[in-house]
């Protein structure tokens, strides 16, 4: 039986042991040091903690120090690591892969080098001496994790410099749910989806401020949408400067208007509506990782490096936000121009 | 005082007159022929039947029939009809009205002349022999009526051929929760903000698929946000067909946000998503003007003529839901590309 290997066993990276699965797959799932207690309770009966469903049939668990057993064989490796695991998988994992075989990184998020360039995930990894000869691919593009897992029609880009490998990795993994864009704009695709994270807290901002005099205010559209317009404007931007492509913005903007539905970022960016600090929310959010700090402060100290920080608005009062600055209101006016 | 008259006295042109009062503007609120009953209530007691709250102190009604009245004196013309109206509008009123003072519509919606070519409102009325030598100028943007008149952060573009006209039509109805972004790219906002009909209804087929099996069944993200960047990404290439320029999708992808969230798209939307033909959602929706319909049709038949609509595969699946082609699934791999 043909085999994936998935490392990284949280919701997103357990996700994708669907669509391999249902295309007659044996999927190889590794937890991560810090997913444990998901590989020992799914090992048992399948069940799989967060994800809250059970797996399907054909995947098997393995401990992180299984890995060498779990990567024998496959002909795709799926990272499967969160943003603050990158280092880790870097150091630990990149190095005990073969060259020969593809990786395709669910991982989203963005580092900088010091001149204040911004540079993907998986262009960092093939710079690295462990990454350099090998095919490092990405999916970026909007879906929840437990949709994916419930086979919910789900579009996304796979992004990486060669076309045919991309092309034999979507045969892999593509489904009648699970709809895949083969696209060379690895810059593009992950600049607009590690972004989305950042401006998912900006659009929430509006919620909270409809909640600002009543708790259980209604939800109000026009400001919203204002954030939401000022948003994908500003990502186009960021993302043009990365030297991304056009079309990588549509799928921010899905992925954005996926983001903005619910999650960490919601209720992060919805606090700072509602005028809590920083502080105060995380507070509040205590122990939940949160992308949407981490992606901000990392491009704007990039922008900030460029001297570029003022012509996005938007961002640089959510990083004041974020720092603790002294409280100004959404700059809603300069939006406009 | 200063004055500005606004004609057509449905939802959003009523709503125009909040931040025209509270610039200090005395506002003169004209009703169509379709509107006499709105305005004779408002007359009475200000309360509008619509809208649902009270106009500001400063509004007059008028009746259509004193629109001579109503005009005279003001410094800007509101142009508020719904897309229906537009002809009457050309007929009945634009001859009326003074060639020195400047126009701005807030109708979205477009013409197609006989080779296929994108017409925006504001541009076909400029055609015109009572409009040549007019300012004509549109509002395009995420604005939901009745929250313009709560008062709530609303970003929208004022678009015309002059800067300066626009700057000053801006200093007119600027307040400290309506934000105007003045720019001459008319046909990249109008395009943008009335294909936002069409795809609003594209967005809202996932929520009626959620429901298919079950009426009450939990909304499902992937699928909208899937159909979300389809709509961006064909909304993108039908305006720069167009002529428009860059920033205009952006106004687009914060009005669809908007629209997809309620009203009579989502529900047509959600009926075609159900399972519904055009017949049976025509049935449920009786007596509600569907300006998605109206803007699909005509823009399909233009890139029709122009050889142009495969391009375009989910504007292409809604024009054969509105002609009661034979049913076939969301094109989800066509989006693939």
């Amino acid at each position: 039986m043909k085999i994936i290997t998935i490392i990284g066993a949280g919701m997103m990276g357990s996700a994708m042991s669907f669509p391999a699965s249902d295309n007659g797959y044996e999927v190889h799932l590794v937890g991560t040091p810090l997913d444990r207690s998901i590989i020992s309770r799914a090992a048992q009966d399948g069940y799989h903690e967060t994800l809250k469903c059970r797996l399907p049939e054909n995947v098997k668990c393995y401990q992180i120090d299984e890995m060498a057993d779990a990567v024998r064989g496959a002909q795709l490796i799926i990272g499967g690591v969160s943003s603050f695991g990158i280092d880790w998988f870097a150091q630990s994992v990149l190095p005990c892969l073969d060259d020969g075989v593809p990786l395709l990184f669910i991982t989203k998020g963005l580092k900088s080098d010091e001149n204040g360039a911004l540079i993907p995930f998986p262009v960092w990894l093939k710079s690295l001496d462990a990454g350099k000869n090998k095919s490092i691919n990405a999916v970026g593009g909007p879906c929840i994790s437990f949709e994916l897992a419930g086979r919910q029609h789900t579009e996304v880009a796979f992004c990486g410099s060669d076309l045919s490998t991309l092309e034999s990795i979507k045969q892999m993994l593509a489904t009648d749910y699970y709809h895949i864009t083969p696209t060379t704009d690895i810059c593009g695709i992950e600049t607009a989806v590690a972004m989305k994270n950042a401006y998912a807290m900006g659009v929430s901002l509006a919620v909270g401020l409809a909640q600002r005099d009543k708790d259980d205010a209604p939800e109000m559209y026009n400001p919203q949408a204002g954030l939401f317009y000022q948003s994908t404007k500003e990502m186009s931007s960021i993302i043009k400067s990365a030297g991304g492509g056009e079309n990588a913005v549509f799928f921010g903007a899905g992925d954005l208007y996926v983001t903005v539905f619910g999650g960490r970022t919601r209720r992060l960016g919805t606090l700072f509506g509602r005028g809590y600090t920083y502080k105060q929310a995380s507070e509040v959010l205590s122990g939940v990782t949160l992308e949407s700090v981490a992606i901000t402060k990392v491009v704007c100290s990039a922008l900030k490096r460029k001297g570029e920080l003022k012509k996005y608005p938007l961002l640089r009062y959510l990083n004041s936000l974020i720092n603790d600055e002294p409280r100004t209101d959404i700059p809603w006016d300069s939006f406009c121009g």
